[in-house]
């Protein structure tokens, strides 16, 4: 009798007699890759492959895939096919029979467009069309009578989607027979914003320092490069600017420009370009010019000179992420010109190479009295049809910053003629670091839900950014990162959820978080359904846990100033006065609350009419927009007949109870994970527990002072006095 | 029957019977293994456990590990357990059969001499005088007529040594049949110093940033605390400081304390003391006092308190490092005190709870215009005997700094009732930070066995510090860390043998430094000859390059300002002279050299006469320390009958030549492991040899404005000009 067992990079080919062996062998494979999957813990992120034990599954996966051809001419197939392999390798347990040429024994075909024959072609013209050049075909065909799962796509790009795809179905178990999936990203960019210094510190970086080693590059290439990138090819992020906003001119220098195009070669076969910020003030910093003038010749030629300098280290460069006249950066204002004139200037040094200019609208003057909220709209709407058509501007999700919850930014909708990129934070500046678990998609799919009224109804954010609603000729989304040196990238282990969910979004806007929560716990911790179900409540509660024990009811930027480390209503001496928190909830003896109706700043009017009606009265303003929109009463009565002092009161004590929750739900679920990922996550939420409670306690004890109220039944009663939270300093807490 | 097996690319024959299933399964678990254990990249330093393969050495350690009894009451024997089982079961695959009492089918035990019976304890008497508190016997002993292997200590700390030692030698496959291994550590405190800051960044920190997340402590533990434990214990490091000597008295607060607490609980399970750095001003920042007089009562009883408190948090705290007056750090001179005075205060602070002081002697003053390789000796020697039995004093390995060659400190040997630790640099300050290749316990090995002639001959500088010359009551090393957060550990992987080597060196400082890349070798990478002997002289080769391309024939210093990265020897500049490089070499167009004999500095007179004799004399004076001792001319002769400046290009050239030649090693031993790990060292290697390039032209060029003559034949002519070296700026060089 003979038998042949071909491990390794051989097929496997077992006799039916030797089923004992091959349990055996399977047991024992599983095991030690579960056992080194959690070494060290998190690095792997979505991406871990454990080998599938369901025979059904098993058998119908190893059926499908028994021999594959796959086309592989360059980079980013090469790319594309190392993942598939190494992903079917591991859950298979066996090695992938791959194949440069279709033959008859084929099972499963992975090949563009162009190198499939004239029939499948024709058969799949309609789906060809739909897909674009990013998109993906997954599909049950018949070639020669015979059923085949192809993977297809136009570009190259379109089919390392598609792999990633494919394993994710697989892992997530889904049955591939019959499959048909016709899928297209419905933004051009999808990029992460990196606010990463050239000393690799990270501003608001929260899961240690930046992954970009300035010193060893160009010659030394972390491996971190290279998951990094396919981390984020594997959720379809395709752009990524590497350096800070608050940025440095030296990194337009040759020396680093050297380093940056390294980074691209790494980056290049994972469909990711990269980007720069652009500091206005270069020419003068590093090209020793005495103006940065957008006008003056000299700097125009210096900006041309430099792109082309850039292009050169790497051609296929994405362009420049600009913050301008903002928080201190310098920007055309400094010289009288606007911001068109500036974004302008560079779009052009930038036009013949294909590059782009993100110009960010985050802007707010020192100099300005009106309400923070509103400057952004004011100086920026006026200028809508006036950029070049290589121009976006960059718009955070809400009016002020990043709050734990903010109505959506009324810019959104108000400039049809220009290209929005919708900019969301994924690193937690005021959400808790990284020691506080929040997943951010319940955040991004309320902005992204939010009606405009911009053309009637239905014209959603999600709509303007997509520019399906103005028909704008590009379109995008940046997230700011929260990745870093750590182990797991993200410092929580659900923080990989947001750096996940982000990339979803995306990639479509329309998903919703509960969809991308089952999938990322499916594809990170297991799909068992006990442990699925319960912890995607633990997450959809975090993100009002988190608003509650903050900032309830509308409240916002009540952060301890300058680190925004834990609550500082009572900051009311700093430089600039909006930078204070009491700027922004102004309690005093008859209330609280920022009136931003048509008594106060007018901020409403903003909004589309049928937007700024709402919001003006307080009876039909959403409670969870109350104080963001009204200063009232503290005995103010809201919709279920409380009075705003004890509503606000009750709300923080509420965020603490939903973390009391979600710490109960995660010790439910102990028997699904094993201990170490287990302790480090319930380390976290004891954290972020104590913390909920000394934000409600700082924040009530201060506004207490305000209210002279007592406390509500069913509110605990503060441990510490409000003296000694004011008195707590972080003086290096990270990211500042 | 026959039967095929083919793995990877094994082809193995063999019939089929429970034989095979188990080779299968024995096979299989090794391929997983070690395509695992390297992801991500040498996390696991060199405590990996791949399954041993061999057949005759792996029947042998499952035979003798068959059955062991392992009596862990303790935390710090329950580590050790965990230790043995986790080495044992990973080595040879299966699931170790351990008991808490011993019964006759024990093949193996482990227990202190307390839990062993009066037969055992007797006949090991003497093995048990000789190894004290720290040591540990593992020795094949009969009982009840049977032998079985025994690991044994008096203390539950040698328990761990003793179980570390003993995997050590299996994945290393000596024979354990018969072994008698006595073994002891021969210094008392065997330490690494951390220069790590509270915001993380790392002082000369080349490997990522600090692994201390203050943000996080003490609620977060975060799992490479206790890798870091573990990493220590395996080599025998049983003290550690966290902080840097350049102090921030903030650590001191209880905040801090409580992180540092958190920190004590992890190490203590693996015999290592947690220690911190003491700013001398502390009394003033944080506790208020306008003085910090070391004779001030306020001062003397704030310190009382402040151990009060810390012995609070930290019931086995072992005591604080001080840096005073050195380098801008306050200390006891600012007062009109000694160091005596300062040091002894603090000792007496710590006296009653067992904690000690180590005072620093790196000292050189601004305003002293004496060579600053004399002032440490001068400052310190004096006050000979005048320390308080708990203080020690801690001199760098030279009398610089840190420099890529020095001869030894001249304090040792000349204080001979203090006790002197040695503080060796393991971070690479001066050697090309993480990028180069060296192998420092070459340097930490010349050092250790110069001779120092203090009581006549043999009086090594080991002999100094393991207390055996001077019978003083206390000893020790200090190793400052070059551990961060990078997945390595160390930056480099060759830095981990650094780390390796320094602790092995602690715990022994007779060993060779060939011993230990042997040892490092094989537990890190393989057993195979042909790659562990190949790449030991790669090793070996790698620190008389750095020297060569760096600082040849005693020159030192010359490295660019600030950041120490690359050359700079034209700096002059600078405000303190014995910052400039040029104070080094004082090379002008008579001749290069610090003339520190008679007729220069008379530094040689610190030396004991014999010692000094010989460096006085340009004759016998060792070339590789002649431009230490002597200011010579461009045309003096040396040994081989070469002129000086000939002599130094040619160093120059052969230290690139010896990296080429590492290269070359490199390359040939390609086959012997795994592409990853191949080609991140190759990358660094390149890194190196064009960073050698670079010191040997700019070095060389500088030099020549001096001599005025050509470059010798067989020295590669520089590619840049003199101008474009002195150009180059590197404004975000780690680790400053």
């Amino acid at each position: 009798m003979n038998s042949n067992f071909h491990i390794g990079l051989l097929c496997l080919n077992i006799n039916i007699s030797f089923t004992q062996i091959k349990l055996f062998y399977i047991i024992t494979f599983l095991t030690i890759f579960h056992a080194n999957s959690q070494t060290p813990g998190g690095y792997e992120l979505w991406l871990g492959y454990p080998e599938i034990e369901e025979s059904t599954v098993r058998s119908e996966y190893v059926k499908i895939t028994n021999s594959i051809f796959f086309n592989n001419k360059t980079p980013i197939l090469q790319t594309a096919k190392n993942e598939l392999v190494r992903g079917l390798d591991a859950m298979l347990g066996r090695a992938s029979d791959v194949q440069d040429s279709p033959n008859l024994l084929n099972t499963m075909w992975v090949a563009k467009k162009a190198d499939l024959n004239q029939e499948l072609q024709s058969v799949l013209k309609g789906d060809f069309e739909r897909i674009g050049k990013e998109g993906f075909i997954i599909k049950s065909v018949l070639v020669n009578g015979k059923s085949i799962l192809l993977v297809t796509a136009n570009e190259e790009v379109g089919i390392l989607y598609g792999v990633f795809k494919l394993l994710q179905l697989m892992k997530m178990q889904k049955e591939l027979a019959g499959l048909n999936i016709i899928e297209a990203p419905k933004l051009e960019l999808r990029m992460l914003n990196h606010w990463d210094n050239l000393d690799r510190t990270v501003e608001r970086g929260y899961a240690g320092f930046s992954l970009w080693n300035w010193q060893k590059l160009p010659n030394y290439i972390d491996q971190r490069y290279t998951d990094y990138a396919r981390a984020n090819a594997s959720i379809g992020i395709n752009a990524t600017v590497l350096t800070n906003v608050n940025a440095n001119a030296l990194v337009l220098s040759s020396a680093y420009l050297e380093k940056a195009a390294a980074l691209a070669d790494v980056f290049r076969p994972y469909g990711i370009k990269v980007y720069l910020t652009a500091r206005f003030s270069a020419p003068m910093e590093i090209g020793k010019l005495n103006t940065a003038d957008p006008l003056d010749k000299d700097v125009i030629e210096w900006w041309k000179n430099k792109v082309k300098e850039v292009y050169k280290f790497i051609p296929d460069f994405g362009g420049f992420l600009v913050k301008a006249n903002s928080e201190g950066q310098p920007g055309p204002q400094n010289y009288g010109r606007t911001h068109v004139d500036g974004a302008n200037m560079l779009a052009t040094a930038l036009q013949p190479f294909g590059g782009i200019i993100i110009w960010r609208a985050f802007v707010y003057s020192e100099t300005d009295a009106t309400d923070r909220a509103k400057q952004a709209f004011i100086e920026f709407v006026p200028y809508d049809g006036n950029f070049l058509d290589n121009v976006l501007v960059q718009v955070k999700n809400g009016p002020i910053d990043f709050q734990p919850r903010e109505p959506f930014h009324p810019m959104f909708g108000a400039m049809p003629n220009t290209p929005l990129v919708m900019e969301f934070q994924i690193t937690q500046e005021y959400l808790g670091f990284s020691s506080h678990l929040v997943f951010l998609p319940k955040l991004y799919e309320e902005v992204l839900d939010a009606e405009t009224y911009s053309k009637g109804k239905n014209a959603t954010v999600a709509k303007v950014i997509d520019a399906s609603l103005f028909n704008n000729k590009i379109s995008g989304m940046a997230g700011v990162a929260n990745i870093g040196t750590d182990l797991n990238w993200t410092g929580h282990p659900f923080a990989q959820a947001n750096w996940y969910g982000y990339g979803r979004l995306a990639w479509d806007p329309y998903l919703s978080s509960e969809t991308i929560a089952d999938e990322w716990l499916r594809l990170t911790y297991t799909n068992d359904l006990k442990f699925v179900v319960a912890v995607k409540e633990m997450m959809t509660i975090s993100r009002e846990a988190v608003v509650n024990y903050m900032t309830p009811l509308g409240l916002h930027h009540l952060m301890d100033t300058g680190h925004h480390y834990g609550p500082g209503p009572w900051v009311s001496d700093l430089s600039r006065p909006e930078w204070n928190p009491t700027y922004y909830h102004k309690a005093d003896k008859d209330g609280i609350g920022f009136d931003r109706t048509a008594s106060g700043s007018n901020a409403t009017s903003q909004y589309a009419p049928e937007i700024a009606k709402v919001f003006n009265d307080p009876e039909t303003c959403p409670e969870k927009y109350l104080l963001w929109f009204h200063h009232l009463p503290w005995d103010y009565k809201l919709n279920n007949g409380g009075i705003l002092w004890d509503e606000i009161a009750l709300n923080y004590q509420k965020g603490v109870d939903q973390v009391e929750e979600m710490i109960s739900i995660w010790k439910q679920v102990k028997t699904y994970i094993s201990d170490d990922p287990y302790n480090e996550v319930r380390m976290l939420l004891e954290i972020q527990l104590k913390e909920a409670k000394w934000w409600r306690n700082a924040c009530l004890l201060y506004f207490q002072t305000f209210s002279g109220r007592e406390l509500p039944p069913g509110v605990e009663l503060p441990d510490e006095s409000l003296e000694y939270y004011k008195s707590l300093k972080f003086p290096y807490a990270p990211g500042n």
